[in-house]
């Protein structure tokens, strides 16, 4: 059990899943230096440009990701984990609305908010830079430019079996005149649990009893790499289950808990280690 | 007469014309604040991506600019301006690939490298920046980036006439969620003295006579704001006719110029000055 994770208020949830994580750094060279845009504006390679290039050609403006194979390696999503996504009585869409100024959201809308969040793959970019940033004016072609792109893994893809796709594509969309690389940042697996385990279901018992309500089972969007390597090490089914809120200021300034979720932890845990060790041995 | 141009080695060069220039930044706005991408990966709108789409649809893969109206603008190319450049005994493009490492030469290849630099409208990014650059990772879906762009200008065009065009073209390519302003850092002219006027001619012989050899006529791919300004102030026409060669390192550190350049120039000014005072008054 790994408890890095919060819950709903009140609301009993076990956690059975994370995105994993391939996190990585694209530099993109152009012309050895810097050129003067008014003498090679029209003739020279633009590294910018090209990393505009390459990134509108990574995903589709309807959050497809471009590359291929990287779908195909998806495990499918069994019809009992979408039951108990009908189980969920809340409103994600809503949420996520109003959480998200302005109000917009993107991605892959034929896919509703809870498989595009936690099952679906997905690529962002987090960071890029490149030329001229500071107050003003300078006419330059620059020379290089690099951005920072991650995507988010599903259970049958890897950070070394989604590495060489996004290199292959990568290499394919770049432009005459460009040098691009991609170099591995980080990674982590994704993991997932079975919703058909007998762990599962006296855990989700264990916890509906303690609160005195059904549970519900999620995934998480995140990636808490530590997770697979314990299910690998283990041979073990493994659950996040916490009692956070998110009104706790995670991570931010202040950061606190309730003592009554404190205790609601410490009852219910108990509780699930209980019913567990009541299992029939394996 | 404006001295801010070089020539080639011993080539008397008349420069008659520059390219505008109109220099902005483009600001793109997504969630009002960073998010995580492990939970909002897939549904927020990216403002690094935006801006990425955005640049991808100011200009195509070739060169082309895609901000409706722009080519409209352009005064057309006299026949007799496109005869003076077939006398310009000079491989550019062999030259700009020389310098240009890797040796690739981009932009819209109907059109000579000439047209290209001199008389055709670019449009470059000299920087972009957004999101977390430094070393490591951060999964961050930023609520920022911005980028500078400028467009070189031909005559026709005007940094007042562009930004019109620019800000619609820009308006209309933003996705969803992400709001984008295009803010204008500075602006000149082009200007451009018409080759058939009595003072180039009367210019381009007293050039040729100095140096023995034909004289090139010559535009220049960058901006020099100033000259536009005498023009239409003085209405007079105006030329570049500058001395130094690209060895001498301008703005460089050792910058510096030959002595025989130095007095190569006073006599060929000196016999500019004394053929155009004894032209027939206007």
């Amino acid at each position: 059990m790994v408890a890095d994770v919060g819950m709903y208020p009140d609301q009993p949830t076990l956690c059975y899943g994370c995105r994993g994580i391939l996190y990585t750094e694209i530099v993109v060279q152009g012309p050895q230096h810097d050129l003067h845009s008014g003498g090679y504006g029209g003739v020279a390679p633009n590294p910018i440009f090209a990393l505009a290039e390459i990134l509108t050609q990574l995903k589709d403006s309807q959050g497809h990701i471009l590359i291929p194979g990287l779908y195909a390696l998806m495990s499918p999503i069994s019809a009992s984990e979408r039951a108990l996504w009908q189980t969920i009585d809340r409103d994600f869409e809503s949420e996520y609305r109003a959480q998200i100024v302005p109000e917009v959201l993107t991605g892959e809308t034929e896919y509703g908010v809870i498989e595009r969040t936690w099952a679906r793959p997905t690529l962002e970019v987090h960071g890029i830079i490149g030329g001229f940033q500071d107050e003003g004016s300078k006419t330059v072609i620059p020379a290089s430019a690099r951005a920072k792109v991650s995507l988010r893994l599903v259970p049958g893809q890897t950070p070394d079996n989604v590495l060489p796709l996004l290199r292959a594509r990568v290499a394919a969309v770049t432009p005459a005149g460009i040098k691009a690389t991609v170099e591995p940042i980080h990674g982590g697996l994704p993991f997932y649990t079975e919703v058909t385990s007998p762990a599962f279901t006296t855990t989700m018992a264990a916890l509906s009893e303690e609160f005195g309500k059904p549970a519900w089972a999620v995934r998480s969007g995140g990636s808490i790499p530590i997770s697979a390597i314990f299910q690998e090490m283990l041979g073990a089914d493994v659950f996040c289950i916490g009692f956070g809120q998110s009104s706790d200021g995670a991570h931010s300034p202040n950061e606190h808990t309730s003592i009554s979720a404190f205790y609601r932890g410490v009852h219910a845990l108990a509780r699930v280690i209980d019913a567990l060790g009541a299992m029939p041995a394996v």
